[in-house]
């Protein structure tokens, strides 16, 4: 497959670097001159180009991924205008960008997000084994995906170590919500004790340290995907919040009533990350995959043929213990 | 000093290896059988006794350290009826503490918490080595701690490489609501989202992984420890219910107005652990000394005429960034 990649932050520049790594022809652009330069530097030991505009990245492309912040996706994909190959993305959230693809008229939209970072960013960062062993979400619309395009995206990826999980938009918008992006709220709130008192910074420990250090993300990447995700983010936190609530009148009453719900949560969390099942032939029909999806499976490879995907499902039930 | 350890789980048994280690005689004492047995199988090399009962070890200790859960505190305070040395714990709450020690009689009783924790516990994890360099609170209040008690513990718990933290029982407590309570019930409400959704299990990764990483401890110490604090959690709960729904509001009318909270947390956070700075001479005086602990400052030696302690603050101004 041709590929562009447009932006070559932390994201991109893996993205460019092991698809080079794996024989694509690929080509990237950065909006950021430096990054271009960065990029040029690496560029003949490693078999990718770097390309001036967006325009040029494109012109012989079979596949461009949008590498680029939310906030400039709009302008982007305006600049791509009379290109008629596949396109996938890599923000973290996906009914915005759906939404966004539609208006420009681009039907061969496949939303992606892989599940990978880092707390460091830019080309610097970036890493041709980045995506090894990593969830990679593909949105799988029923009605509206075109699910050649869908399998030519997974079987791109799988062969990048990745692990393709089928999920509509508004099904991967929501658990992103409660694993990524509240999360990152809950750090600063918590890393927020020390504004006020120093003696805190001197008695935080382990618990202290582990449940803040997402709390050092640049403030700007945590409002783009909250905000970009803004209602699922507002829904997930008033769950959450009404579960602080509860536990708060439960330690008034009598602290021994949070026992049930911190064993619960206590062994969802021992039985995180899931264990892997044996490796099943799935067909390759889009209801079957996003049933997969839902049960927590993924992708692991495609078919030649495409009749079929290879597919492996959780093997515990974590909701036991 | 000789000392008597009553309890030998993780800092109990730590405690005791490590006084041993530091050449000092001591007794060790669990209530469970199979763990003194387990201690006793260690106590010919590393030097230290395991007695039968709380009035064996206590016969001819000068110091008993209290490493038994808060809730059977009261009756091993019983079993000390009559002990006219000095008394210290290790529980992780110490207001309630010191109103126990009271009730029962116990003068010299002086309010201890190392922050030295791990996810493994028992005996069969206790290591000399916990305590070095980890934060270890000494409670001073300024009209009834007795100074040179005071000074016996700082002077023994510095020399096993522990970072004393003078503080009162009332600032201890509204420390650690914040920044090891709270942490464990914002964890396990994270880690609960995957109860309904194995697809969230599928999606989380690092931002998840190490929010909610304490979400697997003990529910029973969880309820322990917040149960035990009860009222300052509660406190520093409503305190961060309320920040989270700000940032819900500002969400849902203009996700920028999260970032000067989101710059000022990860301002904080990236400065933290302090750098300390130089190591100054302090009067060994207590107003002086809680000066110190409220600066986020500790003590890392007593002078052996025990007029000054060698004490350290944080060099940066960790508000800035």
């Amino acid at each position: 497959v041709d590929v562009a990649v447009i932006g070559l932050g932390l994201i991109g520049g893996s993205l460019l670097r092991a698809l080079a790594a794996g024989g694509h022809r690929v080509t990237g652009y950065d909006a950021d001159e430096a990054t271009r330069d960065q990029a040029r530097d690496r560029a003949p030991a490693e078999g990718f180009s770097v390309a001036d505009s967006v325009a040029e990245a494109a012109i012989r492309a079979e596949l461009v991924v949008l590498a680029v912040p939310l906030t400039v996706l709009d302008d982007v994909l305006g600049e791509l205008a009379g290109f008629d190959g596949l396109i996938t993305d890599v923000t973290s959230v996906k009914r915005p960008v759906l939404e966004l693809a539609g208006k420009h008229g681009f039907r061969r939209y496949v939303g992606g997000h892989p599940m990978a970072g880092k707390e460091t960013s830019g080309f610097a960062a970036s890493e041709a084994g980045l995506f090894d062993g990593c969830a990679w979400v593909l949105c799988l619309e029923p009605h509206d995906t075109d699910l050649d395009d869908w399998l030519t995206l997974a079987e791109l990826f799988t062969k990048m170590g990745a692990r393709i999980v089928p999920v509509t938009a508004a099904e991967h918008d929501r658990a992103v919500a409660e694993v990524s992006h509240v999360p990152h709220l809950f750090a600063a709130v918590l890393a927020g004790s020390l504004l006020d008192s120093p003696l805190d910074a001197t008695l935080a420990a382990g618990s202290f340290r582990d449940g803040t250090r997402v709390a050092a993300t640049r403030a700007e990447l945590i409002v783009a995907m909250s905000g970009g995700n803004r209602l699922e983010v507002g829904n997930a936190l008033t769950r959450m919040i009404g579960e602080l609530e509860t536990m708060r009148d439960q330690l008034e009453s009598d602290p021994d009533q949070l026992l049930p719900y911190l064993r619960a949560a206590g062994g969802v969390r021992r039985n995180w990350p899931q264990v892997p099942g044996e490796p099943a032939r799935i067909p390759a029909v889009a209801e079957t995959l996003l049933e997969l999806g839902r049960a927590g499976g993924w992708i692991t490879a495609v078919a030649p043929n495409r009749d079929h995907v290879v597919g492996i499902r959780p093997e515990t039930d974590r909701n036991s213990s």
